[in-house]
């Protein structure tokens, strides 16, 4: 078999096996049920969507949809069990917020007021919850946002680690923003805000796990500034857009080519990495396109549009290093596609296992 | 000193110890910093207030409440590690439910949608998850509210107790609601929805820590159309709602006396409990009033409007046993005092511990 013919192989055998509908049929929760994949996918699909069944949810975007007079509001809800609590560049209080204020954004609704619910261990010092809550309160403060309600429970010692957070932000649908999860158009140009796969390796080295030092922060930030300025540059040229949070890059793609029933063909060299992010990544063996980041985004936008949407997210603090890094096709549908730097062509799938766990 | 004047001393005391602004100076966090009693309250108005202070927190309601082009939400957001996650009369997913929607409910706010975060842990089974969620659909369905978001996050074995769940709800404002938590006014009857006491013993006896049996079940259920027969019958009569859950009837009455500044007079022969509920609460050396409930508000209501609130109220299903307990008075300002059975008075104050952890 030739080359390119062994490669239509695998390709429709990766087809057959994505058009069929996720079912559930693990008997226990596994780590990989939360990392963002295949298994968090098929419990997604497989058991909680057919049981709650309803068109906001069914629509699988970052942040569910209802209209209350008239007004289009988001709501999005997060829980944050990051570990450790605190990292070069952040700590779980700034995920917390930026987290779900980044759902509500790239669903193209101005985040408004958050809700914050804490589950707290027996044991924890105080201290280090009140250094949380001032995150929080600076976090909010900078993504323009209140804390509008909450709740504390307390577990015993040893039944959670030090806190759990669970934050819900509601927003007003931008009347700029005509998004869509399924709203990939062949021909839409890729768009990354910026250099990935930098806060899942932040806390990853963090753990002291790893006997490797190198200089990687958390991009925790708010990405309203960057949705605010793509809406303005593209209006509705701009089709769809989503933070690359648990999964990376990697799995954000493959959900999105999936619910539009697209390909997403992305060029290897034009997404940028920082140097000691790819450093760290080859020696842990982790492509960095599944790697969690948490203040950047991917944007799909109209062809004609793409290179203003590019500049207008370069002169976004936090997205100077903005780049198109591919664009939509028609073949093969709900696939990820890369050309490597060396000149090849492999599938980028969503992944079976959770090589990164706990990193949000 | 005589008996007149004794209990005058003591009430000097307790409400000079009252007035002072919480103060939040432990070292580390406690089981009794859940349990909505005295620590409960110093964690929040000494730490978590003063760091994201902003009016809507301040209110110390049951919802925060923001305004969207013109039309009043409310938010609310609990997060549940009840255990066992199941128990007579129901379990963490109908909890997740009711819990939110009846916070939005006693704002005086129509729930609508709420969203669902849940923290699993690995190992828990799958088929437990799946009655949990189907258990959640229904709680919705019966609440007239739905899922429209989520996520779920996986934590290691032994990190959790098989799950935690977050609600947040949002409702609109009902038009009729003219309420506040400091709305309590001289004169006022306090009414109670029902039987108290229920949900926590139900749970408590679930534990099998007391070779105990009695056939007392949760009352966990939506308290909206209780809250919608009370709106109806006496508008802005009605000065204040809360429900009664962690720290039970007696936190609630502390709560909101100290926040209106006024004094609750309770009839204690007057506050119905279930025969069943009362023989475990004396065995078990708890005084119901302390004890949680899932589906019974407490109501406060101008003396005018008492009567025909509470013919309203006894007409829902599960309130027929509703009932008016007790008064507002101007003086002691923000203390509780039980009438008792036997004619005694004695100060019914918040619970410095928690005798009863993780009920909900």
């Amino acid at each position: 078999m030739s080359g390119a013919l062994r490669e239509q192989r695998i390709l429709e055998i990766v087809q057959r096996a994505r058009s069929k509908q996720a079912r559930f049929r693990d008997a226990q929760i596994t780590m990989a049920h939360g990392a963002g994949g295949k298994a968090s996918q098929s419990l997604i699909e497989g058991l909680l969507l057919p049981a709650l069944h309803n068109d906001a949810l069914a629509a699988l975007g970052d942040a569910g949809t209802l209209t209350v007079d008239g007004t289009g509001l988001a709501l999005s809800s997060d829980s944050f069990v990051v570990t450790p609590i605190r990292f070069p560049g952040g700590s779980i209080g700034e995920l917390a917020v930026n987290g779900t204020v980044n759902d509500l954004a790239v669903s193209g609704a101005r985040p408004l007021a958050l809700t914050l619910s804490l589950v707290l261990e027996e044991g924890f010092r105080t201290s280090e919850l009140r250094r949380e809550i001032d995150a929080i309160a600076r976090a909010a403060d900078a993504a323009g946002v209140q804390v509008i309600a909450g709740d504390t429970k307390v577990v015993e010692r040893g039944h959670a680690d030090q806190m759990y957070a669970c934050t819900t932000g509601i927003g007003t649908i931008d009347p700029r923003a005509q998004l869509s999860p399924s709203g990939l158009v062949p021909g839409d140009r890729i768009l990354v805000s910026g250099r990935i796969g930098e806060h899942g390796m932040a806390v990853m080295l963090a753990r002291d796990e790893f006997s490797l030092e190198a200089d990687i922060r958390s991009d925790t930030r708010s990405l309203w500034p960057a949705v605010d300025a793509l809406l303005g540059a593209a209006g509705p040229g701009l089709h769809c857009m989503r933070d690359a949070t648990r999964g990376g890059v990697a799995s954000a793609l493959n959900e999105l080519a999936r619910a539009s029933g697209v390909a997403a063909l992305v060029r290897e060299a034009d997404v940028p990495v920082a140097a000691a992010v790819t450093g760290a990544a080859e020696l842990l063996g982790i492509d960095p396109m599944y790697v969690a980041n948490e203040g950047k985004l991917l944007a799909f936008v109209a062809s004609d549009c793409a290179e203003v949407a590019l500049a207008a997210l370069r002169t976004v603090a936090g997205c100077e290093q903005a780049a198109e890094i591919g664009e939509i096709a028609v073949e093969p549908p709900g696939m990820v596609l890369v050309d490597t730097a060396f000149g090849g062509r492999r599938v980028m799938d969503l992944l079976a296992g959770d090589p990164l766990p706990r990193i949000c």
